[in-house]
């Protein structure tokens, strides 16, 4: 037993310091390593399978809607990506600079793609010339490099995964309509895969996309009260098409600009995923996303049958369609079952020599270790059913979180002392001025607008901060 | 007929200009477009479609054998390059260097990963430490940059997308074993899922990968004779692991090194596919890599339960499990094929007013353009069948040509003549010497030793080129 204290111990609890219990649960239960290159990261076997679960289920949920997978080169020429105004101002100073290649100084120095808008334009120029050509529905999975100074696994790194979908179409309508839509998409991903709620709305002025007209942003809670901006949809209008010459010819065969979107969800959303679910024994995934979804634990394994019992156990259930591995080391039980839980898997399922002589198996949930005897002849449904069943509670547990640290403020006062008293998300009414957004970060110590929903409420008439009429109700929050 | 006509004139004839059909067949079918980066290509949706099928069929074979994939990341400081002296001699001259970042000069350059073999040794020297840690057994989807000059389509680019495999064992055998068994993952995948025949072997030490001890390949033949290395195998032995103090605690509490694999198959096997398959019509896919198995095309679609059928008919086939579109735009049939026959769809099924009479529509095969008249309510069984059939007679003819085109050389005039008359592989002895191998090339312009194969034959006593005594059979061939 002390061997297994030992191996909990070593992770900080979440109430005591949130940062380096996050810090604790991405290494022990093995998803981070660092590197030599401070702020790129290894995404090790667990990270990774993570990864590339979100991978399946958004992929499938992005080509039902006609996206076509592409790939973009990862240099950009200085020259390019110079050519719209407020997209460059935005990204320059974080980039990273190819100046020599092949043993010689380049002509021109290239970054690294921190974004890819430039490099789709400058292909769209090319290949678009009729309105029969569009709209162009594109999407790539690839990593981008931003050289940020301060960096933690999965928030905040140099490079970091993500897709990035790029559309052109005909008409402002159909581009604002796709944004909307990929927008939609994202909720219900993140709903319904991640089990994470959340609130959705449009990005004030001074919060959107560098060169956007309009970015819509799924912000969710983390269990220290912080949000997280999870995913965002831009429309950028015909600014784009402008700057780079993605002219169509149209029905009536006039010269028109397109219409561009990008929408785009990265390797932070695991950050999230730790964050919103998981507790003091590790990492907690919701069964959709978790690479394994169960794990079968011999108990007394040095007693004859049990292993050969476990293993056909583990058989069945991935005959029935669930992944699944087994712990056959020499470890003791306890042992194997906080490595289990470090590691997230949602369902263990412990079987020994009386339960052989009952038929049955005990299955343990990762989220609330509640238990459940279960005759062998029935294990394989209950599974299905526990799942389904944890993947609920899951989601009803982080709402009823994210409600409990929803509140609103019609003075700073009030918003001051709610901040420090419940963090969360604050409601409050604005009046539309960047230099109010400025003043109440400063007075609530780094709140900023998270969105503008699209449903209103009507919290008071005036704007909390300056007192003039108030334009918009929105939600402020302390951000990631 | 006219507009048809000028849609497949667009592409050059096979026979009379190789290197343009191939572009030709390339950007017809929309795989690739250039950028402004010379040597970076944009993988249009229907090349990066053909790379996920890829990727799917491989991973798959990858997790099958215990892979794990993880993602490292796409810098490597110059320093770390440099720690292994054969490897750092391969590849400095031709990486890419990163030498700001974030508004800043770095205190040290960074190069754009050219391949990993250095990052998954600096990550393997933290985390192993004991042998219960090995094998680590790792793969990684991503791609990398080395500084072409002339680059082509798919076959030599700046970047190109890739897999890369790296393991760490505890021993020798261990890590041999690994090398050949992805070999033969390789060689099964290329031969089943591509239908490409191929011939496999050791690469001489000239040939080998830089600070690798042993290097084997996959070698296919292109249909103008000309060779394509299509997927290697290395193993390094400790050397790497020394370099990078890569030690672990074996079972009698000693340290020790480990042993190091590594393997990899990049975008080129696209090219592979194009020029074992395609023909004067443009792209022949393989069906078990063909993104899209089936087009409808409506004939006289304006006649009224035309377009009806056709979507009844799409819908009845999609259910069936195979991947298929429907082409219901206002162009003529003949175009419609042309098109269908350009992107390389392995079956197109046309239906017509007539065809609904009698209940029936007609299957055309891609490669042999050979027609089917079948029964709407046997039609999904009947497409299985063609495909399946289509994939093993497409093996058959790469087969059979591949066949035909290898040769045998004892004396240097005999090897000179066969290049020049029957372009292909020639079989020669070899005395083990590099400059033989040079004095090869010189004399047959270009022809390299391509494998040594475990199967040997004695086709004389003395190497082909200087008479000295022969120490091998190897396959000689003239490379992309």
């Amino acid at each position: 037993m002390a061997k297994e204290k030992k191996f909990v111990e070593a992770i900080t609890s979440r109430d005591e310091d949130f940062a380096q219990w996050y810090t604790d649960v991405v290494k022990k239960a093995k998803l981070i390593d660092y590197t030599s290159v401070k702020g790129c990261m290894v995404y090790r076997p667990n990270g990774y399978a993570i990864w590339e679960e979100i991978q399946k289920d958004l992929d499938a949920r992005f080509k039902a809607t006609g996206v076509q997978n592409v790939y973009l080169p990862v240099l950009i020429p200085e020259s390019l990506l110079q050519k719209e105004k407020d997209h460059v101002e935005g990204f320059a100073p974080e980039v990273a600079w190819v100046t020599h290649g092949g043993g010689a100084k380049l002509e021109e120095r290239m970054c690294i793609r921190p974004t890819s808008e430039t490099l789709f334009c400058e292909h769209w120029a090319k290949v678009v010339q009729s309105y029969r050509d569009l709209p162009m529905v594109y999407n790539q999975w690839c990593s981008v490099l931003r050289w940020e100074k301060t960096t933690r696994p999965f928030l905040r790194s140099k490079e970091f995964l993500w897709q990035e979908g790029h559309t052109m179409h005909a008409t402002h309508e159909e581009a604002e309509a796709r944004t909307l839509q990929m927008h939609k998409v994202y909720e219900d991903f993140i709903r319904e895969d991640l089990a994470i709620p959340c609130i959705v709305g449009r990005k004030t002025e001074s919060e959107k996309f560098a060169g956007a007209e309009a970015t819509y942003t799924i912000e969710a809670l983390m269990h220290d009260g912080k949000a997280l901006q999870s995913a965002t949809s831009h429309f950028f209008g015909d600014g784009f098409a402008k700057a780079f010459g993605v002219q169509f010819v149209d029905k009536n065969n006039e010269l028109q600009y397109g219409f561009e979107t990008s929408w785009g969800l990265s390797t932070r959303i695991i950050g999230a995923i730790i964050m919103v679910h998981s507790d003091d024994s590790g990492l907690v995934l919701p069964p959709r996303i978790a690479p394994t979804k169960v794990r079968v634990i011999p108990i007394a394994q040095q007693k004859p049958g049990v292993i050969e019992g476990a293993r056909e156990l583990l058989a069945k259930i991935r005959e029935a369609g669930f992944t699944a591995d087994i712990d056959e080391t020499d470890k003791m039980p306890g042992w194997k079952f906080s490595e289990q839980e470090m590691v997230g898997i949602p369902l263990r399922v412990e079987i020994g020599p009386k339960d052989l002589e009952k038929g049955q198996a005990v299955i343990v949930r990762r989220d609330t270790r509640e238990k459940y005897f279960v005759a062998l002849n029935e294990i394989t449904v209950k599974i299905g059913e526990i799942l389904e069943q944890m993947q609920k509670d899951m989601y009803n547990r982080a709402e009823e979180f994210l409600n409990s640290h929803i509140d609103t403020a019609v003075t700073m006062e009030e918003m001051i002392t709610k901040f420090d008293t419940n963090p969360g998300f604050i409601k409050a009414m604005w009046c539309g001025d960047e230099n109010c957004e400025d003043e109440i970060k400063a007075q609530t110590m780094g709140a900023t607008t998270r969105c503008i929903p699209e449903k209103q409420e009507h919290l008071s008439d005036v704007c909390v901060c300056c007192g003039k009429p108030a334009k918009h109700m929105v939600y402020f929050g302390k951000a990631y």
